[in-house]
């Protein structure tokens, strides 16, 4: 698990590592105070403007958010404190998509990635880069014997509830597939998760498992899903009952993330919309008009890491550490696009991002 | 095994060639006289001063270490006598930290890079790059009947000590897992390295091993162990039946080298610090603030190729070659994570710090 860091960079060495151990009260009255201009909202309410019984949207200082909750690269520190991050998907058919979404962690900063999918999955994610820990534990339907089921799947589970502790975060979903076995799997695995308190970050195929078994992410304050258009539409039909009204984007959000309890959306769009049913924050700087596939998974995987860094001591403690994680993620993927856009143009790929995400924070939030 | 590679940079190549035979007893004793300086020990003595009972470490001169111990490029010799290298790691979940082991051994300088994992992982560790010899014979127990065990071991071990003479050292542990039958195979390999007197670098989950097998490497002068903060905390709990003590962090760590019957221990950390039980060193220059996990498998490779040029007759007899071994790696390492830090900031991987091995260590020491 993540320990504490110590402050951001704009905070000196000496203070930072008092955090270790007690942040003092005036740090900490400083960076809330900070954190709540940076939310758009006043220094007497935490919630954005309304009017009438339309919601609308606050456009948050993303920028700052991002530096607000970004560690100090802090020598003393060992490998693991900066991140471990833990990435559910991958199967016969995708590959890809836990590629990107945990080489995308480790590009942002975590120190460890893992990627648990499925045995013929894991040599090919294995082969797109050596800085991965992929393990092959999960398993599709057709290599089990329905009289084995019960079997594997408590050996499946088990093998990733070893782990579960270490992990700062989870994203499950990306390339995961929809086998309905394997799917089962990963509806436990989202439990132990859950038990362990770990945050969840849902995207992609764990999408479709969690409108159909809402209970799983229920209540839960540390779950995050990052619907994108289609899965933003099963998501109001399934919980809202109704079709998605634009005219009321941000209303219609705060209802779907209360009525799942609490759960943080990060509607992704032209502007990213983000709500956990109180507030509703919206994203609209930077971004490309290119929509190759996987800049989804970038956004996972970001939105994995900064939300572990938002739950540090040192970020105030009543900010919701998922917001800020969905703010800073959004904002960052959509500079690294702009980049990369910037010289790749019509050819831009999504490996193209990645490569941007690195100078990106340095051009928000310099490291030293 | 490494035949003599004639002089340093330092010396023309003529005095080199004759290295290859006889080295002057005059040449010799001017790089005694200059290792002593380097590992910072005054001429009548080879240890570092002491503060009543708590020892002090002395900040190597790594840099002329390094220096002192790389051979010239010499176009006389022929593949194999700048070093090999083998990699005993590499299973089902970890294929990374062997491959970053043995390519950072070949970005170093050695000629040939061996891997020796199991059969699951030789593709993958194959498909990173073309430039290892990877050897899939190591088995888990998953894939091997009980009553097949004592002979599949017999063939493992076998396969493995077939090549043994060639190699000039092992790294013993980066991605090997704990699979016990792996272990117990591991172990027998261990022994055949050491009866062939071939050093033997220990990391990662071969720490995990020789920990609760003291006796692999209990006496063996030629095995370095290179832990990192956890794997130093077990070991210390494990030899010394105390905990880590870092207001005498240089003192443990010279007990706890001596207990193991004077093995060299480089425990990771913010200085580096190394001992053989008799001096401590510590290598604090250059370095970086990122922790991804993969660093410490260049560590491994490095130490690897560094000790077996500090085991060269041109290199002062009476200087322990694991500790000579150990400074310079330590600083390369620094070295190659500083300069792929002041590029990549945040966003450095393991594979950004390889890239820069080969630069780091012309800028110390040029090749010609």
């Amino acid at each position: 698990m993540l320990v504490n860091h110590g402050m951001n960079q704009l905070t000196s060495l000496s203070i930072a590592r008092s955090y270790s151990f007690a942040p003092s009260t005036a740090a900490v009255l400083r960076r809330q105070s900070f954190l709540i201009r940076a939310l758009g909202g006043g220094s007497h309410s935490k919630f954005h403007s309304t009017a009438g019984s339309t919601m609308q949207e606050t456009e948050a200082d993303a920028v700052s958010i991002l530096r607000g909750i970004t560690p100090t690269l802090d020598p003393n520190r060992h490998k693991g404190q900066a991140g471990k991050i833990a990435v559910i998907g991958g199967c016969r058919e995708y590959t890809g998509a836990p590629y990107f979404a945990a080489i995308s962690a480790l590009k942002i900063g975590a120190d460890l990635s893992h990627v648990f999918c499925t045995k013929d999955a894991a040599p090919v994610i294995k082969s797109y880069s050596p800085e991965l820990i992929v393990h092959p534990v999960l398993e599709e339907s057709y290599s089990v014997r329905e009289e084995e089921r019960k079997q594997v799947s408590a050996k499946v589970v088990a093998e990733v509830d070893k782990w579960m502790e270490r992990f700062d975060c989870l994203v499950v979903g990306p390339g995961l597939g929809r086998d309905p076995f394997l799917l089962d799997c990963v509806s436990e695995i989202i439990k132990q998760g859950r038990h362990s308190n770990v945050p969840i970050v849902v995207d992609g195929d764990g999408l479709f498992l969690v409108t159909n078994s809402l209970d799983l992410v229920h209540g839960y304050p540390l779950a995050v899903l990052t619907p994108n258009v289609n899965e933003y539409k099963r998501l109001v039909q399934k919980v809202l009952k109704c079709e998605v009204d634009d005219a009321d984007a941000p209303g219609q959000l705060a209802s779907l993330a209360k009525q799942i309890g609490g759960v943080t959306i990060l509607r992704k769009g032209r502007s990213d919309l983000i709500s956990d049913g109180d507030i509703v924050n919206s994203v609209s700087i930077y971004g490309s008009p290119r929509r190759c596939g996987g800049q989804g998974d970038i956004l996972s995987g970001s939105v994995a890491v900064f939300l572990s860094w938002a739950r540090q001591p040192f970020v105030a403690a009543d900010r919701n550490p998922t917001v800020l994680g969905c703010i800073a993620g959004s904002a960052l993927l959509r500079k690294a696009a702009s980049l990369a856009f910037e010289t790749r143009k019509r050819s831009t790929l999504t490996t193209d991002i990645i490569e941007c995400l690195g100078r990106s924070l340095e051009d928000i939030c310099p490291a030293c």
